[in-house]
């Protein structure tokens, strides 16, 4: 898949299973692929170290880190992944959107991975929401990344004066988790280097219980593979 | 004007004259104000001073400032605004965007203030764009804002769960300078309090010469009012 990559995109980048599947498809679509992740005080640290290492091992033209500090409006407001709030356990699925919903939090990453393109000369950003196994988030369904497209193009000097045309892709979204990691799996990914637990022990081993490692333990099995993550014996 | 505040609003605040007019609005319309501002590098940082005596004397019930370090993507990318660029004096009128244009400033402003917004319980955000004196932005139009108000309601938990629904006010959109001056001298604003100018000198006087300046400068004689501004003497 050596295509030229005459294109630039942002891929959006948090270090977790479905962004690093998001950054292969992007970089096998031909894109010369600027990762960007953000540093927005997350419990889950690790993220952002695997982040780097998933860049790295998937060609990444470059990666940025961005660091948000919205202590002064309440951090990114009451949620359990940047608050002391407990973060759940073995939740039995239904349709609540959970405590671990950030307000705003895509709205906030994709417009400045607009500012982003903008600057770069891109019209193509990647983010690897999925509205299938999304654990309730409204801005992880097809509606939300319509309406920022749409804002994409009314928003921008370069939509308006027609050098190009922003898209959103959100290529996972119609996926099963097991469907993302056979995906993967066919694109190279390596997922021991990626990181989906919200609240991972001190030695970064995953917890297996909290609403993200039941997705991926649920995926990897659906999907007939073993899961390389380091899960916590407990 | 004395409504009970029952209600609660997000105002975009720079310590301008129109943000300035536009708080007035939603303090008259009856909204406890929580004012917002923005560090994001600005070269004009007597905006940002100004901004929190504007605050203090039309009574916003809070006042908070983000700083957001865009750094690591470019800034804010290439704008006369925050890089070294030099500012256009005695700018032509034409349709042009001009080189002051912030790359998806207002889309990543928004953003931030609709998260805000979740957190605090508000539905209502108000920013001071005006498409008629508008200098070519593209994030200050009624498109725009339009969008906007339609992504707010899809992307947060507060409007996907019908607690109430989100919207965008831009009370100066279609007005000309001199009827929002107009206006906020009704509603009481102090415009010796506001701060417009791009590129004051080191005590803070206006240039004259900018677009904001001579936006401003045109509006309060259209207005046939006296501009309290402090401008150089050249």
């Amino acid at each position: 898949m050596n295509q030229m990559k005459s294109k630039d995109a942002i891929v959006l980048l948090s270090g977790g299973l479905d962004s690093a599947t998001t950054l292969a498809i992007a970089n096998d679509a031909g894109f010369a692929c600027h990762a960007l992740s953000f540093d927005y005080g997350q419990r889950h640290r690790f993220e952002l170290e695997s982040a780097v290492r998933v860049a790295e091992s998937l060609g990444a033209v470059d990666h940025r880190v961005v660091k948000i500090d919205l202590s002064a409006t309440g951090g990114f407001g009451h949620s359990a992944l940047t608050d002391q709030i407990a973060l759940p356990k073995d939740r039995a699925d239904d349709d609540e959107i959970p405590v671990t919903y950030v307000p705003a939090r895509n709205t906030i990453f994709l417009s400045i991975a607009l500012g982003y393109a903008e600057v770069t000369g891109a019209f193509d950003i990647f983010i690897g929401v999925n509205a299938v196994d999304y654990s309730g988030y409204p801005d992880c369904r097809p509606e939300f990344i319509d309406a920022f497209s749409k804002l994409a193009n009314l928003a921008t000097a370069a939509g308006v004066e027609g050098k190009g045309k922003f898209a959103i892709h959100a290529p996972l979204i119609e996926m099963t988790k097991a469907k993302i990691i056979r995906m993967g799996l066919s694109l190279g990914v390596d997922y021991s280097l990626t990181h989906s637990c919200y609240d991972p022990n001190s030695a970064g081993a995953a917890c297996g219980h909290c609403d993200s490692c039941r997705l991926r333990l649920a995926g990897f099995a659906e999907a007939d593979v073993s899961d390389p993550t380091n899960y916590a014996a407990n």
